[in-house]
């Protein structure tokens, strides 16, 4: 235990080696990890962890490298939840190495607390300093709250590459246990209701490692002409929707999920008529998209539980963080993702999906229904709750040989109860009001023209057998038996 | 106009015949109706629609055979959403004949008020009371508040038949819009936060009819030995679980899902060992198996939006009315539903389904994928927030000739990320922590012995395509194939 005074070490600390701290994880145990949106994660001790053996490793979003690659290869990971990114994680995962699942974002931090059939014995987070019984999270926050509340020791990672301004866009609010929950005391998507800690008891801290490494974080491809189509298309229904709708007249609160396109149309808020109207995006993710439409004073604000930019936004984020930190807020995944917050909010939600059917639902996870990519993360929690759900997705893959508006899906993550409006590159199937015949009538409309014969010769001859909505069985993975050999 | 002052008609009210009010009902238009669980529906004024064309019938859950046979019948009815339960609506939804589309309850009044592609132009709501700018409701509430604020006019029926004392156990709360929405106000499931009345704008109402008619309510059908045996299997896991899960320590807030097997469950929670926790239903639909709950004081209290009882129920509630209005409470559809409050207040839901698939999604609306039974109703809203999230069903259906473990389900309602526990006649399939192939490994082993062996068989055949997800989109559905021929 070594006395420490700068500015990022608070107290008398159990200040020990990487090496060191990774050896209070015995095999077999059940670990959770901060990291969302592939930043905040630790970095020091999981690459000391290579040599151990069936651990169970949880996250609230995507980590780096360090963990779903390098710990991964070694064979350290048998389980994993319930949000992955990387190459190598996802292939254990699909091979049946690692055994994987994923929850909605939103639930995760409850299910960690209470019984969610998840015993957690040590959470390792990332923090950009740390004090006696606090400590302040980096660039992103997640679960970490409830990760300490979950779990019998902690492991503090105190990273230098990391800004200790950070401590200025954090809002850390932690929530009562139901069933006595208090509804969430805030009043619009960017107000601060906690602060920049998060607490822990001091008997539970097993080590404070000291690191100096960057994170390792999405990268996004350059918009291809079909996300600008989807962006044009997309801003010019929302231009109208916003117009009419009375929900939407002096503020307009909006997310986008993960990933290039949802950045990408992130970028494109720009172009979209607001009017004299507040613009304030309220999501899980703060990506590059945001950092020009914040600049330009077009995007009054934004909530996220994660700074999930680029390198090069990172720079730009930390050069500017004190202009930053007056209205871009990071809070903890139950409050970014709650349910409650995002109908309060009115939150328009525009997210992404592999492939819909005809009728509109939306399969978000897996490839060809079998082969997981990254998991349901919180798309869920905003296509389902969101008071306008947008799904926004290229019409095809593969340069044009599958499409992804097809018959039926063999994985729904998204069901037609909880889709509004799909968006390709080929226009808007506003579906509101809609039976499935009718929604099968506008989706086929915005299919790619290559596909839609086909579509359109299922769809009829599933209407041969009736019922509120047609399908022939014997039919309709066709594409997806030829497209899986 | 005339002058009333009985004890349910206070000032100078537009009081008409029903065929009066009908004429203002002009055909292709859309109107919304009160009703939730086959009660609290208008009687005299639908009647009085035969012979109009062209409608469209939006109601919160499930009303009389007065709409949904007689106006089907007669060709009234054009499109209808978003519940319904009777043989001949059903019948002209998978006809094709009706347009029907289903979504969440706690979502339909948001979407009626806010351009969720639904333009009402009348509002026909049955009370027991009413006065120059206010009704109060009769035996469900529902999205009558919502359909009130969001028609061009509207009709009352005062109906004789229900008795004035219902006021005593309405608790009429009305959100404000997003996105400066407030958060519920509420502490527990069963405090009140407001009134028994709806207020209306004078100017929009047309009509007040008088009307002497029963509900035609649900009728529930004797519980099965296998009802009997999901019940004892679903005490037991209870029992074990408001032990061992600190979230349960002193409360117990549960939900049943609407039907026979709900109300047979419900009657069975006098089994359950709950040693001195306070226990209290919050769900949507107050149903026959509550009553000797709450006479012997087990169920400290209930809320509700419908009184969805046999007509012996309604008869046994209805004489006992002051004593029952201590604890029960009815609400609008949007808090009775609302996702916060079920996650605030920790609900353990129970909800059945028609089929669910060997990974641990259900299908509780399409028969063969394809027919319509009902409607999702507010299953998504209790499957997916609660914080204990339980399906529970037979195994078989079709006195055992047609398993209700499929190896893949044609109709997703209920997604594999929002199901915790799955309970048959043959078990308890404890879900939680699990990968998918583990998923399998448990419900498999609660399907009907008939159909193990088959199933097990497709488990090992899609198993040799890996992937997270195992499935092989040839043969998954080829009972279902077999079942719709």
């Amino acid at each position: 235990m070594s006395e420490s005074s700068n500015d990022r070490l608070e107290g008398a600390l159990p200040i020990t080696s990487a090496d060191e701290a990774a050896g209070v994880v015995d095999n077999g145990m059940t670990v959770a990890i901060s990291g969302f949106g592939s930043v905040g994660y630790p970095k020091s001790v999981p690459r000391a962890l290579d040599g151990h053996q069936s651990l169970t490793i949880l996250s609230a979003g995507s980590v780096g490298g360090e963990i779903d690659e390098k710990l991964v290869k070694s064979g350290t990971i048998d389980r994993r939840a319930h949000f992955q990114s990387r190459p190598a994680i996802r292939d254990a995962i699909n091979a049946g190495d690692v055994a994987f699942f994923d929850r909605h974002v939103s639930q995760f931090g409850d299910e960690l607390r209470f019984n969610g059939g998840l015993d957690v014995d040590i959470a390792i987070i990332e923090a950009v300093a740390v004090g006696d019984d606090w400590f302040i999270p980096s660039t992103s926050i997640g679960h970490a709250p409830s990760m300490v509340r979950a779990a019998d020791r902690l492991i503090l990672e105190v990273n230098h590459a990391q800004p200790v301004a950070l401590k200025s866009i954090h809002d850390v609010y932690e929530r009562t246990a139901p069933p006595h929950r208090e509804p969430i005391p805030i009043d619009g998507p960017i107000d601060r209701i906690g602060n920049a800690r998060i607490g822990f008891d001091p008997d539970a801290l097993n080590a404070v490692v000291e690191t100096n490494t960057a994170d390792d974080p999405y990268t996004f491809r350059t918009p291809t002409a079909s996300d600008q189509a989807i962006a044009t298309n997309l801003g010019s229904f929302l231009g109208s929707e916003i117009q009419s709708n009375p929900m939407f007249s002096s503020t307009v609160s909006m997310q986008f999920g993960v990933g290039s396109l949802g950045n990408a149309l992130m970028g494109t808020l720009t172009e979209i008529e607001f009017g004299d109207r507040t613009v304030i995006y309220f999501g899980e993710v703060f990506q590059d998209g945001l950092l020009n439409m914040l600049d330009s004073g077009r995007l009054a604000g934004a909530s996220a539980t994660s700074l999930a930019l680029s390198n090069a936004g990172q720079e730009r984020f930390f050069d500017e963080i004190d202009q930053y930190a007056k209205n871009v807020v990071l809070r903890p995944a139950d409050l970014s993702n709650n349910p409650a917050l995002i109908e309060r909010f009115g939150v328009i939600g525009v997210n992404s999906a592999i492939e819909v059917d005809c009728y509109g639902n939306a399969n978000a996870t897996h490839i060809g229904g079998i082969r997981m990519i990254s998991g349901i993360g919180g798309g869920g929690d905003f296509v389902r709750n969101s008071r306008l759900s947008i799904i926004a997705l290229p019409s095809t893959a593969a340069n044009g040989a599958v499409s992804r508006v097809v018959p039926m899906i063999p994985h729904v993550d998204h069901s037609e109860h909880d889709v509004s409006v799909i968006v390709t590159e080929h226009g808007v199937a506003d579906l509101r009001g809609c039976s499935p015949r009718e929604r099968a009538a506008k989706i086929l409309e915005i299919a790619d023209p290559a596909f839609r014969n086909d579509l359109e010769a299922y769809r009829d001859r599933a209407a041969e057998g009736r019922g509120q909505t047609p399908h022939d069985l014997e039919t309709a993975f066709d594409w997806h038996i030829e497209w899986n050999e």
